[in-house]
């Protein structure tokens, strides 16, 4: 469309040339316009379906560092609004964008529209449209993500029971530790003769790895779900509260990297840095313990490890997470906070 | 939820605190969970519906100044996504809101999120879910919002036709001139006598007045249509451009204000500055010409002002704008733009 124009609005150039082959969707219709529709179904669904709206930003020293290359930028921008959808049970329908940026160039947007655009083909996740503004501050991207549920099938936080198993994906902590790495921290100091260890840790920071694979297994199997974005420990504080229940965790069944576990080995961190850090991405669920089996085998299927963690009990104490000995872990700390 | 836990983090407080009362909708889980859902429809609706998405955020020295009140921050971030709304022929249903703020000073959020809830609750748009990120650098605020229109029937921008009448809302360019009065320019000296003239302006540029009460003549009559965003001029190139069609407007018939009209006739400002100013958030359609009548008496039913200014003709190239000569302005700008 802005080609053909004598005097195009930059915005206008730079969302024709960036973004443009991202809105696959019909509803977006080119990102000529103002607003797209989203089909409260697909074409051939005949049940009846719930749209499902999360919204996540990222912004620039705080959720990512400034020296991040864009395609991970991009990468995590989308993925943590994924973990959301997959965390939810819903099948990811497309997103809308906000980016706020300092500048247009494109040895920053190039990389980050193409990792964005391959992101949304791999999850099936199309850019619905956007707003692109400048800011003189810090860069933020912010998304808000659809995705679908059969009606009234959303997992939501409230429904975690006494006796039901606390199951976590793939590994806690690493995220933390690889931001630690990013920062010179005491991470990086105790993995210097280890590059592949500090970026394997420094991937999980910038690129996480939301569980999408597992989402229709939730759906099917949890009383309750969200994903592990602000630390294990606290956001499982925040299920419990919704729920009305309290949790005890084995933490020495907390599934960790090898790269965590030889840091825990050898002291170089504490576990709290691992049940606080955040910035994990994994899917936390709750499930009647006769199912847990059956979520841990569609993991397995999938490729992806799901570990039992924990019981939710009844009460309204805070989640006690005991070591190996039994002991209550006193956590100074449950989760990263941004202010 | 947050009041129970023993070490809430301050972002879940902040929410309880401030934007909890704004969840009315079900579907918001009263902002404990992560994600929201967006009824297809509602309850007692029995027409299939499609759900539009819109998305637009404003940035503290570019969409608002540093020292505009909160509550005009709150209601300008919400209006001028309803405005998209509106001219898309939707019925509001909800939004989302991303903030990123420097502090969480009460003194600016509280006014922020009453006006933000007044304002949802004036327009029967209520937050669905939103997140809330610290930045050192300019505050921004964010909305994806979402209407509901009949399956098929969002007003897009690709549907005007040659013989079209081009109507718009309102008066245009008062909020070009409010945000001169804000930064001390030109029309801040010739209005020095009449503060009241000048409040009026100031107004137009920090509290939009989207014109949803138009949303339903706009969808059953224009042949296209979108907001007066970015200058009238430039946007009415974007909706001829995108669908195929020239326009010719004939300048003396814009409607103004009687402030910009006496800035006019004094020579304070030019023309051009009403026609690519900024900010007017102003419904934009076009309509076939038996219709005209009847979208403009749907105006003056709600107290709206609705004004033919010109026609749509054949043709790939720039609208023109004719004074009362019938001689073409040339316009060295025909809009806003953030780049």
């Amino acid at each position: 469309m802005t080609d053909r124009l004598q005097n195009p609005s930059s915005e206008d150039s730079l969302i024709a040339r960036y973004f443009k082959p991202l809105a696959t969707d019909p509803g977006a219709f080119d990102l000529v316009d103002d607003a797209a529709i989203l089909k409260a179904a697909g074409e051939d669904v005949v049940v009846t379906t719930d749209v499902v709206v999360t919204t996540d930003a990222i912004v620039e020293g705080v959720h990512f560092l400034k020296d991040d290359p864009p395609d991970t930028i991009a990468r995590k921008a989308l993925r943590v609004n994924l973990s959301d959808l997959a965390a939810k049970g819903a099948v990811p329908a497309g997103f809308v964008l906000t980016l706020a940026l300092r500048s247009k160039e494109d040895a920053w947007l190039r990389p980050f529209a193409d990792a964005l655009g391959e992101d949304a083909k791999t999850f099936a996740c199309p850019l619905l449209g956007g707003d692109t503004v400048s800011t003189p501050g810090p860069q933020m991207i912010s998304i808000t993500a659809f995705g679908r549920v059969p009606q009234g099938r959303m997992v939501g936080r409230t429904g975690a029971k006494p006796g039901d198993r606390i199951l976590v994906t793939g590994t806690i902590g690493d995220a933390a530790l690889g931001l630690d790495v990013l920062t010179g921290g005491a991470v990086a100091a105790a993995l210097a003769s280890d590059p592949a260890a500090k970026d394997a840790l420094v991937s999980r920071y910038r690129v996480p790895q939301p569980r999408n694979v597992l989402a229709q297994a939730v759906r099917d199997h949890a009383t309750a779900a969200m994903d592990v974005s602000d630390g294990l420990a606290g956001d499982l504080t925040k299920l419990c509260a919704a729920s009305g229940v309290s949790a005890t965790v084995d933490v020495e069944s907390v599934p960790l990297s090898a790269a965590a576990a030889s840091l825990i080995a050898c002291n170089a961190v504490c576990v709290e840095t691992l049940l606080a850090g955040g910035d994990d991405y994994e899917v936390l669920c709750t499930v009647p313990a006769a199912q847990s089996d059956v979520l841990i085998a569609a993991g397995w299927a999938a490729g992806l490890a799901v570990t039992a963690i924990g019981t939710i009990v009844e009460g309204n104490e805070r989640p006690r997470f005991l070591d190996g000995r039994g002991q209550e872990l006193a956590l100074k700390r449950l989760s990263y906070s941004h202010f």
